[in-house]
């Protein structure tokens, strides 16, 4: 089963929005072998949207359109699909009382934009979107399918996991699959590769690797297809412990559906330990991402984000001696302030990170990047510096997936409660 | 002048790598006025690239490509141009010394693989390449321009910037063109369309408005295409003013560059006031939001995220008695936290936000998705109350926008400090 992807808007022609959508699209399809054979963008425009919809048609058997069904002016792919179709258009009652509903929570009036939403093309099966107003479209002929999603990221991903996919495994009896995935943290894709390069090469053609690498984790996800389901099972089952076995046991930090966050929430709740953070250089972020977990408010108090010097010493007791002979960006500052996040939120284990973010603050002893991280409990603190680069965004990323690992290697220590 | 960008590896059709380039590139031919009409991409793959190659040179004045010049197996993009041409290859000698001073720096033998990027299409001109070993080709034939660049970021723009810019400006003079973006934040898309419709419906062809929208805001963005210098000033300047007197003053947040959160520091840095905020919900996402922005140490203090009832208590100073009679998730709740921060952090001005983020917790008078923000200072408090969706994460990142325009709509009343 062949995909072609055609993404549009003129955003994305003038670069001001970067295309994420078709990556994860299609990572979305090889789970089901789907193969990408290629990816257009145009501008709003209708007839070079119905120009590349014949090319792509011609040239897959899915086409998967994003982009352009918002309700202003620039959003003319409905127009330009039931154009290349040659379809009228009717009025979704069902996409009305939904969008109504919205707007009613929200206390707003419908204004006629929004409700020109509810205008579908009549070859159209409308795929009800949960995560915004626009819904998703249908559309199948000769054997050709082409699926219309809205362009905002999650409102695509919510589409495609609980509408899009199951239906296209349904009407492609593609070769029954299965995948598991493998959470590595610490390491890079080069890394891992090295590691797992004969197991690699060894593969039966019925098994796939993919490398799905992000800020500090590495995601490895393999998947079997084979139209028998035993064979199935039972090649996954072996190839996946194999490729695990070949890995350092610190790097393996989840499976499956397990997040960095959320696999560090399954061990503290399993220990019964709970967790606070004191930040500065991540200024919130590290928070963030603990508390991106669902439930995580079992484990997690808290944190102090202290920005100021005054709140590093007021509220987490950083001694102003510290501050001033070694600064706030060092090994004994971080250490600090765990010892402080432990006692103030009263919690078993606390981390800490400081440093100078950028893009500006550094000097020659400590150059912009220059990071400190701690975690410890009552008992013992480990610390570990970092030299990142220069980009802002990047280092407050880095510094929370690092403080994350960090904690991850240290709970393997830690004994249960009690 | 138009443009079709082809860029091409494997890896971008498994959405291993998110294409970034493209938009780079995007940004590059804006300056000089010229129009991306399209974007494909395709596979390491030679008559995919031929074919891509065909359409593309016949939809456009140029056609950019990045990709596939390495000097492994699968990169096969510079023989595939050359087929499209059907040309022969020449050894190019400059470019065979330039490779063989960057490996003897290396203190490394040249393997034959590296040779073998010094054969050229007899019909290219060569673009020296001073970031990487494998050189930018330039191509002309039947008025149609085609550039061929390597996929490493910094080596396409090393060639965009000193090899292929210059030429393009000379070989076509385009039209040059200006831009100008209002930040607007508080309403959705649609509801700005129906302000700025009939505005919409008299712009003259020399003028282009896209909306970019994102969580709890929009990015208009007034483009303005035209032979005249003096029009182009003339007209952005006064449709830009007329777009802007359209739209109701406490939806603008912004002008060009900024964002809602840098548009907030400047007002803060100007008014010489201190901010600290107090987060349950949205648990370190607001001040992330915040640090975001370099030098935002000038102004923000820092924040207590108090995830447990416990930390809302002993170090925002939330009477038990408010959290036992109205719960943690009330109006009286962000007040105190609001109160609690000014006086724990000593700042001029506090936001707080309590919420149930989901996916549960929620009850039948407090569904998921109800969230309280409050932002004040010594003398007043102002609070609101949202009910959004039940997807954990999007309430997270809507309450952190939505708590910085309401932050931002508080500080409109604020008077400068002393």
């Amino acid at each position: 089963m062949t995909v072609h992807i055609l993404t549009i808007g003129d955003e994305l022609l003038i670069g001001q929005v970067i295309d994420t959508n078709s990556a994860r699209m299609a990572q979305f399809l090889l789970e089901i072998g789907a193969k990408v054979t290629g990816k257009t963008t145009v501008g709003d425009d209708h007839d070079g949207i119905i120009q590349a919809l014949k090319i792509a048609s011609h040239t897959a058997d899915i086409v998967l359109v994003t982009g352009g069904l918002g309700p202003t002016k620039d959003d003319i792919t409905k127009k330009a699909i039931a154009d290349f179709y040659g379809a009228g258009f009717v009025f979704h009652d069902p996409t009305f009382e939904r969008i109504t509903r919205i707007w009613q929570r929200l206390g707003k009036p419908i204004s006629d934009a929004v409700k020109d939403q509810c205008w579908m093309p009549q070859n159209a099966t409308i795929l009800p979107n949960k995560m915004g107003s626009a819904p998703g479209m249908w559309f199948e002929e000769n054997n050709t399918v082409v699926v219309s999603m809205p362009g905002v990221p999650f409102e695509m991903e919510y589409l495609m996991e609980y509408e899009v996919m199951p239906r296209l495994q349904q009407r492609f009896n593609s070769l029954p699959s299965a995948h598991r995935t493998l959470l590595t943290a610490g390491e890079g894709e080069s890394t891992i590769a090295e590691y797992l390069k004969n197991f690699e090469d060894s593969l039966p053609v019925s098994v796939k690797l993919a490398y799905l690498p992000a800020i500090g984790r590495v995601r490895l996800r393999l998947t079997v297809s084979h139209q028998d389901e035993v064979f199935i099972k039972k090649t996954l089952r072996e190839k996946f412990s194999e490729m695990e076995s070949l890995l350092p046991l610190e790097l393996i930090a989840g499976y499956d559906d397990d997040t960095l966050e959320s696999a560090i929430g399954k061990t503290l709740k399993a220990k019964g330990l709970t967790l606070a953070t004191a930040e500065s250089c991540s200024g919130g972020y590290l928070a963030h991402l603990i508390t991106s977990v669902p439930g995580s408010s079992a484990y997690y108090l808290g944190s102090v984000v202290s920005y100021a010097n005054e709140v590093k010493m007021e509220q987490l007791g950083v001694k102003a001696e510290t501050l001033k002979s070694f600064g706030a960006v060092s090994e004994q500052t971080v250490q600090e302030m765990v010892t402080g996040a432990l006692s103030l939120l009263k919690a078993d284990i606390a981390v800490a990170t400081s440093g100078i973010a950028g893009p500006d603050g550094g000097t020659p002893e400590k150059p912009v990047g220059t990071i400190w991280i701690a975690v410890g409990n009552k008992d013992r603190i480990l610390t570990k510096k970092l030299q990142l680069g220069r980009d802002r965004m990047r280092n407050i990323q880095y510094t929370g997936y690092f403080a994350l690992n960090f904690l991850r290697l240290f709970l393997k220590e830690e004994k249960k409660e009690g």
